[in-house]
């Protein structure tokens, strides 16, 4: 039967999680590849979710006083090189332009991989007075890292993202503003995405090349998989050191700025993906999708049928949300499968029977319940019901990632749990980033954040028994 | 005084207009200079410009029936390769990536200069049947070209746009939809940008590398000059040969597909300084403006004047308009001058007479008149007057450009309008490219369009006095 083909052909989780992630982002129509190696083609299902996440994380920031603006795509390599520990960060992984037209450069620009270089050069010239602070920019574009192995969405050579980059007049301002912006990531994260994170601090070790410190919102996969899904750093003045930004203070002395920068990818669409999607494709949280609503006739051909479909429309986007009518000649199970496989949070279903008791059917995706509710109350029904799954998708969530949290108290516990479980383990550590090297060598995990809010799980280190200072918290990360 | 020097620091425009266009760039903080050579910064003040275009333009495009897509950035060489008349366009002035990380790549990459070859690869492996078509996508990015000459806004080597791409099973429907996104681009002009055009058709040398025919809409600036300010390309089947787009059609026969492309860039922002700003600055139409209204405290340190305009910025905001207080330690005469220079489409102005007076003093950008207004009565003036601002730009700048539009309707009339005026001149043309290379070579003029509403200005060609088949729209161009 040909509803039953579309979900047939995809991968179940349970036999093959990594086939399974690329058949629903081909599946659903997210992405295609491109021909390309490591580039990507965003489809329009995909890059409507993309559209929505930005409106919601873009109101956002606005509310927080950022501006947006763009800066230049490519790098000189003399700019790129003026901060030593940026530059061995990325110099292995950007793309190189060596000639524009048919004249070889002076100069090569690499195509940015990231942009703390150029919104430096900016702001040293920008800046100049503490009237001029704080400076509070992001921008929306595009960048590129050479990668060596590539995955749908998650990873690949280019990709989609904001960039926010600031500048302020002390080390505390840039501190609590690091902190804003990853406040801002795990609220639009829990409250839009439905994706509970772990909010913490990077090791020293894990942190991004050149940043005093760097924070993370950490998600769990349903695979048990940890993904980094922001990340907010704190320069202090490094920066403005290597690119000379200072400013006239109101004690009337020249000082160097202090500088944070944070970023969201469309890595965060991945890390939707394979929280909330199942066997049957995707799940989408109702404010991210495109459509909240499908409206499926049945006997279509039956007069009054689609005018009542489209009547349901125009009620329904009326009353504010997102919707469509499946008028195509595909077979009502075949429209359920596809509603299903693009993870549309509501099927509304309507046949000439209900028509004549005034009544549809209301289904969700999320745990596929059905009600049979009056077309007078749908609206009314349909705004509890969006509601309702976008704060269940929050929860099972959540209580997945707690269920697969785990605690060690000491070093053998820790390496039972990595043996025996898939999730984060919370373990006590001594801060030495030997120990930390040690792990990921023998356990292939590694130190995905120092949460904020600390326990004691244990008193040792659960690599070398010496004394702990933090807890930290592992897992196996995409 | 401080009020005065923000306004004598840019150009007169009677004096110099490229300098004025500069000066406006710069002073109105749309743009910045970066230091990489013909790039530029996109400030605050012009990427909020750039956003309210995108969101009136995208709005325009999804009701049309266009979905938004993302395409690699970069192009593998053997693929631009692919249509001949596109490499030869585009070669001269495309960006080349050589090296990915610390590798060679065997193939060299550009950075898109535009995305007809990767729209077109992707077609080819995405339509397949004529329930594949029409597929009416379009992309929001940035594109590089390696300019040998830059100007702010207008021509620089990397510049933001949205590009369309689309395909469709017959000439006639990719024809229409050529036709329908140059009216798009035009309407949009025309009422959120209140820049008049000229709708027309590209003559064989002016049209674009690879195009059957190119549809324009050509602006005219201030100093007289021309500006293409958006165009569509209608591309038969000659990309689907080149890239081998083939469907099933109905009648079971395999049959090559039939494209289109059309582009509206940053450019139309330099269009829009160039069509309203004047000696004080920007003039931003009100439906573009990031900010419609600016709230001027005047002795802001008496008690209830900063609440007031506080007050008023809420019931404005309230009403649906972009508003902000000036509450900044400047002088009134110098926030004046500042929303002058901004564009700002209405200033309130309200102190503590004003207030004792329950009005406040309201004043337009575009013509500079003032009227005291009742506080409970100023949403609805407002409203009012905004909707008259945005009316009054276009039917100055429509004045304006039929006031510099002339009609030649002899070679020697042709010759001397060029030499006297600045503007658009109609004239006959025998259809002859050898005409239009001399036309150009002589005096320094391009062939527009040939406008959609023909008229017969004259009997024979303006360059050779042969039987004329088209009337010309020509002018000097940026």
């Amino acid at each position: 039967m040909a509803d039953k083909k579309l979900v047939e052909e995809i991968t179940s989780m349970e036999e093959d999680f990594a086939q399974w992630y690329t058949d629903v982002c081909i599946k659903a129509e997210m992405i295609a590849y491109s021909q390309i190696k490591g580039f990507m083609v965003i489809k329009p299902w995909g890059y409507a979710v993309w559209e929505r996440m930005q409106a919601l994380l873009d109101a956002r920031f606005k509310a927080t006083g950022v501006e947006n603006v763009y800066m230049p795509m490519l790098i000189p390599e003399s700019l790129l090189n003026k901060e030593e520990e940026l530059v061995e960060g990325f110099a292995p992984e950007v793309a190189w332009v060596t000639s524009g037209g048919s004249e070889p450069l002076t100069e090569r620009y690499c195509v940015r991989p990231t942009s703390e270089t150029l919104f430096s050069e900016f702001y040293q010239t920008d800046v100049h007075s503490y009237r001029d602070l704080p400076k509070v920019y992001n921008q929306w574009c595009s960048v590129v890292r050479w990668e060596k192995e590539t995955r749908p969405v998650l990873r690949s050579r280019e990709f989609l993202w904001q960039e926010g980059h600031t500048v302020h007049a002390t080390a505390e301002e840039a501190r609590e503003r690091t902190q804003q912006m990853l406040n801002v990531y795990a609220d639009f994260l829990a409250e839009d995405m439905a994706i509970p994170t772990v909010r913490g601090r990077k090791t020293d070790k894990e942190k991004f090349a050149g940043a005093e410190a760097t924070y993370t919102v950490e998600a769990l996969m349903h695979d048990g998989r940890a993904l980094q899904s922001g990340t907010s750093h704190d320069f202090g003045d490094k920066f403005a050191k290597a690119y000379d930004i200072r400013f006239t203070d109101r004690d009337n002395q020249l000082k160097y700025a202090f500088q944070t920068s944070w970023g969201l990818s469309t890595r965060a669409i991945g890390a939707m993906i394979m929280v909330h999607g199942d066997d049957r494709g995707l799940v989408l949280p109702p404010r991210v999708a495109p459509l909240q609503i499908c409206v499926v006739p049945i006997q279509q051909k039956k007069e009054g049928v689609l005018d009542k479909a489209f009547e349901i429309k125009e009620l329904l986007t009326g009353a504010g949300f997102r919707v469509k009518v499946d008028d195509t000649e595909k077979s009502p199970g075949y429209k359920f499968a596809e509603c299903e496989m693009h993870g549309i949070p509501l099927r509304v279903e309507i046949g000439p029977r209900d028509i004549e008791k005034g009544v549809c059917v209301i289904v969700r995706r999320d745990n596929g319940e059905k009600a049979e509710v009056e077309i007078d109350k749908l609206a009314d029904t349909a705004a509890a019901l969006l509601e309702q799954i976008q704060k269940d998708m929050l929860a099972k969530a959540s209580a997945f990632m707690e269920e697969h949290t785990y605690s060690a108290s000491g070093a053998e516990e820790f390496r039972q749990l990595f043996a025996e479980k898939t999730g984060f383990v919370k373990a006590m550590w001594c801060g030495d980033r030997a120990c930390e090297e040690k792990i990921k060598e023998e356990l292939g995990v590694t130190s995905r954040c120092m949460p904020f809010e600390q326990e004691k799980v244990g008193e040792t280190c659960a690599c070398c028994g010496k004394p702990a200072v933090k807890m930290v918290c592992w897992g196996r990360a995409y």
